[in-house]
């Protein structure tokens, strides 16, 4: 466990008690709330070796937490690792696998102060919370959708699929798309525009992307009880994503619908809000796009496109398993 | 994910935004610190099936994560439960589970507030993390035993073992030995008792036996710089205990040194600490018992039996795995 901890950095001055005895001891932020999540990766069905190298697992399985935090506005702050290890994987490569999450962690200023390390006769498994803070009353909420909202998204989607399309059917043309494979396998999670967004004063709904657009769009839709409608046209895809899909003769929107892990940021504001969100985006140099708006009526997602509209499934797929 | 939360009861008014969300959010209580912890149990490594009903695997859990806040004199406020569940387990066993755990977190007026499921195709896997809260400062440390204190253990140790030993190899017998049994599978944290340690003054060591006494004592030892003088005779053990181990030709000290999961405290406290704490344990029913003594020297642990010193092993042995 000790060799586990090299590389690790401190960026608190409020840990009481550090990493190593029977709990972690913080002294929370005055006057600020406290978030907080969790998220698992199991291998064969989150990833496989051949996507990933061991350092991308540790890094993305902390981004996934951090888009969590990002989409309730917050800070993060301090995580617990908990990893299942199977007898199969080296000391070398779980340590590779602490090496990515701390490069991950450096960058978002997050220490890591606890967790559990214990073997499994089965898959690699890591399960890693993540705390962080926000002011009181300010959380981003799936439920904070109203009628004449703008629907927004930051960033591009359908990266990440078409990223893991071509890690798994063509690897050898990896090196010619190299945003999609980082797509993929060094996501980053928004979390400055997370922070904009709940100290914005709008209360706007937010919701991340870890599960594709379609469930994350009916998951704001159902806790609002609004309709969301997006037109397919105005999502943010790239040229690389729309290259590598017409090389495999499948359609890039549906890596953007039901493709996921695009750790992007899905929300909605009302239109003065929205003005002032895309200045705020230009100056950080963010991407941020309208792709639809919320009208009242039975909660559901409606797709546009050509003018026409039709409502949208909410189930993604599953790359990996059948469950 | 919704049915298993049937029957969860939230023990918290600071709750901003409760399971369902990204995130949970909560307000932090003021003037307190954090403590957090996490801790993993995998089938076949820390259960059976054969030992452990779906409720005991539930309660246990919480439990081993309660007894780490417990060793921190904290009071425990929020759980976050993630499982990776094989194809092979029903839904109706994973209710289950949660049922077991929403019984201990009733009786801790603990609320479970997050969490992830997903499959797998090993075994059942879980993980959660507990926070809890200490006074700034109180917190119960394994660094805090100087030359001088009392070495104190509390309730009765081995029983566990003792009641693993029974449902793996005389099944039939579990109804002779309830305690042994109950003290296996459905362990309680002495979270009182911590908590009177960290408001005592009295600036205790502390440490909760998950892995056997002679494990903790080391942990103790080093962390603190001290020797740990523990004389076996006084160790306690209840009547059932050494009657299976007679039965087994076992020794029922082997099971208190490296059995584990006890979920009882051990500890250090300066002599006229002692006198207090056990009053105070006298007055809430609870048993506790000096064991042995902290001296100066290299850091180690020493068993004294029958007049005779000798050096204690620091590992505990594992039930079910080799690694």
């Amino acid at each position: 466990m000790r060799s586990l901890l090299k590389g690790r950095s401190a960026w608190s001055d409020r840990i009481e008690v550090d990493i190593g005895d029977d709990a972690a001891v913080v002294v929370p932020a005055p006057e600020r709330s406290l978030v907080m999540t969790c998220d698992t990766m199991v291998e064969t069905v989150h990833f496989l070796r051949q996507t990933m190298s061991c350092r991308d697992i540790g890094w993305k399985l902390l981004t996934s937490n951090l888009s969590d935090i990002a989409a309730m506005g917050g800070t993060p702050t301090f995580a617990l690792l908990s990893i299942a290890v199977p007898f199969s994987w080296q000391t070398e490569e779980i340590q590779e696998i602490y090496r990515g999450l701390y490069q991950c962690a450096d960058e978002n200023r997050v220490t890591l102060v606890g967790g559990d390390t214990v073997s499994t006769p089965g898959p690699l498994t890591l399960s890693l919370t993540l705390l962080g803070e926000v002011s009181p009353g300010n959380a981003l909420r799936r439920s904070s959708a109203k009628p004449g909202d703008v629907v927004f998204v930051t960033g591009t989607v359908g990266d990440s699929a078409a990223g893991l399309y071509l890690l798994l059917h063509h690897p050898q043309l990896k090196e010619d798309f190299p945003t999609l494979v980082k797509a993929h396998t060094r996501p980053a999670a928004q979390v400055s525009i997370g922070k904009w967004l709940a100290e914005s004063g709008f209360n706007p709904a937010c919701d991340d992307i870890s599960d594709g657009i379609a469930g994350e769009a009916w998951e704001i839709a159902e806790a609002s009880g609004v309709k969301l409608v997006i037109e397919q046209e105005k999502l943010p895809l790239t040229a690389a994503c729309k290259e590598v899909a017409k090389m495999a003769e499948m359609d890039p929107y549906e890596w953007a619908w039901f493709g996921g892990e695009d750790y992007q940021l899905i929300g909605t504001i009302r239109p003065d809000g929205w003005q002032q969100l895309r200045q705020a985006a230009l100056e950080e140099n963010i991407l941020i796009t309208a792709i639809g708006r919320v009208e009242a009526g039975e909660p559901c997602v409606e797709k546009e496109t050509a003018g026409k509209r039709m409502s949208l499934q909410q189930k993604g797929y599953n790359h990996f398993a059948d469950r």
